[in-house]
């Protein structure tokens, strides 16, 4: 692994200044990462469950960190295709565990998936394959 | 077409407490939804371009928007299934517009498609597809 | 447009050998081709309907020829994503017609969308977008 | 696990009289099945790299027996969505093995994975995430 946790948390709260919204690191390793998602109310739909978009946020945050293990700290890979299915309602007024690993980092493009769980479960909320562009000026 | 704007705004406003910030409808017909996202700064990445997850939320909307003309004001359907590419950076400081139709609703089943474009412009920042569970309780 | 029908039709015939499987031409423009599947017994399944493999394979090569209306006659790009909503049964013993075009052609990446519809029919069969990766060294 | 592999062939070979096609089936269990294509004329494209909609035929019928072992032999569910991200390019005359899950079944519908390798290779070629719909007259 190129990078520390602490080292892709300061670059993230610096390129996402609104990351925290999506998930803190939890853990990382050689292309992959695990988020967590304190729910809070601006996460919330009716019935206290998190909604997509608070889910889509913390997928695409998580698997680009775990592109960043690969790649280094360079602030221009870009979401270029997200597809996520909804697989069970989340456990209201929990947390969301995000992991998230590399299917493939190519020089152009990397490729990987994430699962997402709330804290204690093992069946998957949500799965989601991201795509990023890696731009070849880095 | 079985609904108003008006009616569909409130039962959005109801139901989505935080549908604001993911848009507000301007136009709708019998199966389609406008929508258009302000932007602001809760939903900029650094370089005053919109996130992700913001226009996920738009879409995701827009789409569910258009859904409700067909199937009636209830608020069981669900998103099962997101996809979409981003295609190009949006315009700096510039409201994006949702243009969402439906490609097919079933009884148990909506599915339709979703253009993204900075206000003005005509070639879309991105395209989804998504698909909706309806309950057959309702 | 830089190619013409002729042209294209020879070049997928020579890259694709069993292109025909997959369709042929009925039109194309600048972004954009038409392509019929006449449907015989290898893409069948129980019932008359069309596969779906023949149906993604259909998808897949029209949208590939409107790819290369805008980049030319080089073999060398590649599907990196397809993703697919089966909406409808196609009709019996009907031809399927896809109209496919671009979303996006970029340096690096082309995006498009592709409606399957059976022939003298309004309402798609299925819906795909298709990513599609251009190598530098063209 | 409320079916037997031979059953399951049985059933496929029926139901899918060009499913040979696709794959044969090799190991099964409660919610997952693996599947093997030996890899034809049929399937190749120039280069002898096994062709895209080969490898989609493959990776539908394999998650479609996982789907089987928990649902019981009903020809009754449809695919209404597929995913897949095209990794790598696989491994010339090599057969291409499907490792399919389901990641939920539902009463109306079941969503699941595959990894596609290159026989002998940990490097997926390809990972896809499809749904099915469930009638309720089952």
């Amino acid at each position: 692994m190129r990078i520390t946790a602490g080292q892709l948390e300061e670059f993230l709260a610096e390129h996402f200044p609104q990351g925290a919204r999506y998930g803190t690191l939890e853990r990382l390793g050689d292309g992959w990462a695990d988020m967590k998602l304190e729910v809070g109310d601006e996460h919330l739909r009716p019935g206290g469950t998190v909604s997509g978009p608070a889910l889509m946020g913390l997928a695409d945050v998580a698997l680009y960190a775990a592109l960043l293990t690969r790649i280094g700290l360079v602030p221009l890979a870009v979401t270029t295709n997200l597809n996520i299915n909804f697989l069970r309602k989340p456990v209201a007024n929990c947390p969301v565990i995000a992991s998230a690993r590399m299917l493939r980092v190519g020089k152009a493009m990397g490729v990987g998936e994430v699962y997402l769980r709330s804290e204690g479960n093992d069946a998957p909320v949500a799965h989601a394959t991201i795509s990023y562009a890696i731009p070849a000026e880095r």
